[in-house]
């Protein structure tokens, strides 16, 4: 097992661990559940693999359990509310804590709900997607989407733990794992050129599952991930940059409707978006564009946009991203392969320019 | 006007202004106003009294309202929501900022939903009610209910700052103003004892609605409140004694259904079985509690529970409230009149001899 630390300021630090066999362990789960109430929050793909595995190691707690289902259309506070009858009904205090066993969904939802439960209970996560595992349980960045923009009501709010079993992605489909890849490359791009090469070349092994290289991957990318969120906890400055892809990509979930594409899926495409404008800024090379396009090609992943989704609607949808500032539109680009760009206030014309070349 | 500060660590320090004629004035919102993007999250009792006079101090600004019906019953997720359609659909950035202008319903939901919008935008507390201007605008909680349990989703969220305009109260009702009081009279006895002498001689004044009474008695307890949560911003050990009679209040406010006692109301009773179980426990004297419950009378305000609330009732709703750990239930007694103990954990049989007293 490989321990890694999210430096944080304010007692808030806290270490993701990496490693075959994790669930099941009680002197791991012992160390950061803060009395006898543990709720597990999962979801109904998640459930019937793992549930049991996870509760063989909490034997001398009161465990109640919530299944949710499974998909990005159900993070919503309706379903949220879901975990507060739960933690309600069984009378659970403010020393209770949540484990949020599932995908990136369940991660946000469960880590939402513990930020407001009694204004905030202690939460572990325990990521069973790649894309969780490498990205989004890390960091504190929780909440639910609304019918007009994704992740808009939320918390910042830090886990006790990361509990990352590699283990659980033997059971991960094929269309799960290439989205998780999506935020790997990400890494790649905004600040580990090495990393990036080393991905265009080991793309294969990843998709075969091979246990080193996604060890590697894995832990390359929560490496990143915790010195990012260390240099900027609450997103002023650098931590934006995590955001590539994103502002396109939040845009086509909300545009096509939560759950049509994976979140890793519309940020693959929404870094291509956002190559293509980099380019056109003067930033990126053609050749630089065609190797983006190309790792997320070999990933599996889609480049291309919905057919359905005008310049206009992409436009309104963006206008309500978290990064904008008095309405102005700001996205992420790159200034080369392996270096991000501070949140940009972009013109219109070359947003347009950008958005005509794929949209409808 | 006077300005209080409430001291708090991390740039989180704010001011309280208490004076006459505030609602209006643009220097002082200006100062604290972030962007051109404000909303106004009112009710439908205050609003047609005031809303127009906050508007024209605010001419400069993109100004949108939301006006939701007034009355506990309504402080629900189901009408967070609402405050977050709106945002969304004047697509208001991160540094948007929002007014709450009400009582402690109004002001608990827009602090929370200034909490969750894109997690976290700046909001200002313009109190309405004698109750939200002695108590809930100040310390930053936030939060909504829950059928199960009052305030049992929320954050704890500081406002930029706190506008208390006396003039409002010219427009309270009289029973609004009695359930205020419950909360002033509430710092005479956990805290400081000389302003409850003053406040047992000078209640007829209050209820007159003498202006220098008023202004005196909302100075000294905001006064109260800020050197408490100054002290414990996060409700670790001496602010929870802002709490008492509360764990009774909220059981009989859940219980009954919300919006049938005010707040304020349900505290005074509370605050009545409070004392009873001090003295039950050796702390007050018999003339200590008269004392207690002739100050509640005096003030217009109900000193027995509703008739309909069994003691099984009672224990069961006080099980989850937010000082129980591990599902024990705690409670905030009072050692004299003027100095409150820490939560205590309390024997079921003291407390049922207590409940027994009153309930069904």
């Amino acid at each position: 097992m490989k321990e890694l630390q999210v430096e944080l300021n304010n007692a808030r630090s806290y270490p993701i661990y990496i490693g075959s066999g994790l669930l099941g362990q009680t002197a791991l789960l012992n160390r950061h559940i803060r009395s006898k109430q543990v709720l597990i929050v999962s979801n109904d793909t998640v459930a019937p693999l793992y549930l049991s595995t996870l509760q063989t190691g909490l034997s001398d707690y009161q465990v109640e359990t919530i299944v949710l289902p499974d998909g990005e259309q159900f993070k919503t506070l309706q379903y949220l509310e879901h975990i507060f009858d739960k933690l309600l009904s069984k009378k659970f205090s403010r020393n209770a804590t949540l484990l949020a066993l599932g995908g990136g969904v369940i991660g946000d939802m469960a880590g939402f709900a513990a930020a407001c439960y009694q204004r905030g209970i202690a939460f572990i996560q325990i990521p069973t997607t790649l894309l969780a595992q490498v990205d989004s349980s890390v960091g504190g960045k929780t909440g639910v989407n609304h019918p007009l923009g994704k992740n808009m009501i939320g918390a910042f709010c830090q886990p006790q733990c990361v509990i990352a079993d590699a283990d659980v992605l033997d059971t991960l489909d094929d269309r799960q794992l290439s989205a998780g890849l999506a935020e790997v490359i990400k890494y790649g791009l905004i600040r580990d050129p090495d990393f990036f090469v080393w991905l265009e070349t080991n793309m294969a092994l990843l998709l075969q599952r091979d246990k080193q290289a996604l060890a590697y991957a894995i832990e390359r990318s929560c490496i990143n991930k915790a010195e990012v969120v260390a240099e900027d906890e609450f997103e002023t400055g650098v931590r934006a940059t995590l955001n590539l892809g994103h502002t396109f990509g939040h845009a086509i979930e909300t545009g096509t409707g939560y759950g049509h594409y994976l979140h890793g899926e519309a940020v693959a495409i929404g870094t291509c978006f956002a190559a293509d404008l980099s380019r056109r800024l003067g930033w990126l090379s053609d050749a630089d564009v065609s190797r983006i396009i190309a790792i997320f090609k070999a990933a599996n992943l889609p480049v291309t946009p919905p057919a359905e989704m005008t310049v206009a609607r992409y436009i309104d949808l963006m206008s309500v991203d978290k990064k904008n500032v008095d309405g102005k539109i700001r996205v992420i680009l790159l200034e080369t392969i392996g270096k991000a760009l501070l949140p940009l206030n972009v013109e219109l014309n070359k947003l347009q320019d950008t958005l005509l070349q794929y949209a409808a």
